[in-house]
């Protein structure tokens, strides 16, 4: 069931080794003024490929960058010797991602779960976080996700950071978008 | 792409010969204060059977209806001998449809068209039409329609309802929701 | 777990009271010397809709017509109202089916199931029944089947029609074929 | 459109470096009397792990393995640094790939496709390649392949192997078998 969340505190620093697909190393700081949402995956983590992957790959897609910062990283917690970041530089290559992607910093204690991991406290992968224009974290989900409420939670955060309605193309455009497909009975001319 | 919809013209008046699921005739009045997705369909239209009615069981499942009124209107503009109300009947039992549904009124001239999907300018089906808590249409779309976007865009609407953000559980709470599968790698406990 | 049928009865005649999509009623004589697919159905069931019907064309589009007769089975056993030969008329045309389908002959006792669906003990909709070439009933399904299995199925009992091994394309020409999407690796050139 | 292949050479013989899932090392002659399903794939070509991947473990669980054998086969033709043995090990764990995987041996002289992958004449992955019980190469897909029409190449092949008709199950077991989904409309008891 949807419901906004309230509220809440600041999200925890990224602690990342290395970036791909950004020139500069990201920060959360960097984002502000746009949500964030960011996905932690491990490369070989079935779940995280069938189904995390895509679904960043489509908010990259549907949302205006300016406004929605899709942000991956790497949180490899288990087989550390083959999810190097040598080997997530390749699946970043086949899978055709293009937005940035941190490798989160192991921790130097020698503990299986890396540091923005543990910050976040985050209990496995795929985890997505939501965070809002002002950097709060708004919420963060173990696992898959309903595209419907994800979509309204993303929505709802973008109109709080909009404050007022923007100009915009009226509803009338809409019709026949681009998004609709033809499986559709119409109207004889 | 995701794009907020401007401020437009109130949503014409919902134009029924009878309705279903529901005891009292429904007005867009009758919805004011929330947010409306009207599911414009035909019980033989393969597009509508396929994508728009679960789409709008699903809307209905995952949203409060006391902040989203999902709405279906039948509106038959082609082989209107068999696609009867006694036959929209049997459909909604069969397909589990438990929202209200109208009838949109035949044409008293006869033409094909009934008169809201007239005053709406719908061009087929389906359509969704979304209207703002302020009885402002403000989305129409012919045919499937991306889920992320259309999320999106009832959150947006939702969220200016509320204008404020309201209280309700934080973020933590959201982690391991029922709405999460079970296809993620979990750290060993 | 795939397992072939042994032999058995005789295959039921189909009692039909009607046919759409053939210019002579159709029998299961007429079908002798190939396999037939036999998808009993009801127009307003849902898995029958969303399920049965999709599968059906496929089978269509897939197979040899000299092969494999897909023959539709109209099984009305409620809501009989409704479901007449002029609905199921405006049905056909809509979902685009072009196979041949019959109306199961209503009980002139009064019963509620119709004649060859009584004759094959079908319990409900969607059932499919295989028929070999020489007019035996050797599967009979309700509800939805794996296709890796009714695929298995189909295949074993044309194999076991042709007897032996036919004349037809070396296994090269199966290579990068119509039915191959581009979902893959290619070596560069 | 289905149609059944010739009767053609011999496949060639898996020359391999290392095997998983398996005791001893495999070979196409332990597989004589069984029809083979043999899966090209890497463990980093997204349509082998979207597709392929899955396809195979159903294979695996819907057709006895005394009559159909899955075998993997890791062909790795570019990225070798990353796609390593141990990686695969890892990669089969996490999904759960039970069947035998050998590893295609690569090329002495340096070349960047593998031997059997040479050998087999692959121009890609994922590729599927049919083996009938004889040994000989019926089949080879390069990319996705219909699951209607895989399923009947199986069946026809597992017919063959058969020569005449199995004792079995009559098809009245089959209804409302284990595969039956409860996707339907049932006669009221």
């Amino acid at each position: 069931m949807f419901s906004r969340s309230t509220e809440s505190s600041p999200a925890p620093a990224l602690k990342t080794s290395c970036w791909f697909n950004t020139e500069e190393d990201l920060t959360l700081e960097d984002c502000k003024g746009r949500v964030v949402a960011l996905i932690a995956f491990q490369m070989l983590c079935p779940g995280c490929v069938a189904r995390s992957i895509p679904l960043a790959l489509r908010l990259a897609q549907l949302f205006e960058p300016r406004e929605l910062a899709v942000v991956g990283l790497h949180t490899v917690f288990e087989h550390h010797h083959v999810m190097t970041p040598d080997a997530l530089q390749v699946f970043l290559a086949e899978y055709r991602i293009r937005f940035p992607v941190g490798v989160d910093m192991p921790d130097p204690g020698g503990a299986n779960i890396p540091l923005t991991m543990q910050a976040y406290g985050m209990r496995g992968t795929p985890t997505l976080v939501l965070i809002d224009a002002e950097g709060r974290r708004r919420a963060q989900y173990l696992g898959e996700h309903d595209e419907l409420l994800l979509g309204a939670e993303i929505g709802a955060l973008l109109a709080e950071r909009d404050g007022t309605r923007r100009s915009g193309p009226d509803h009338e455009t809409y019709d026949d978008a681009e998004d609709c497909t033809k499986n559709r009975c119409e109207v004889p001319a």
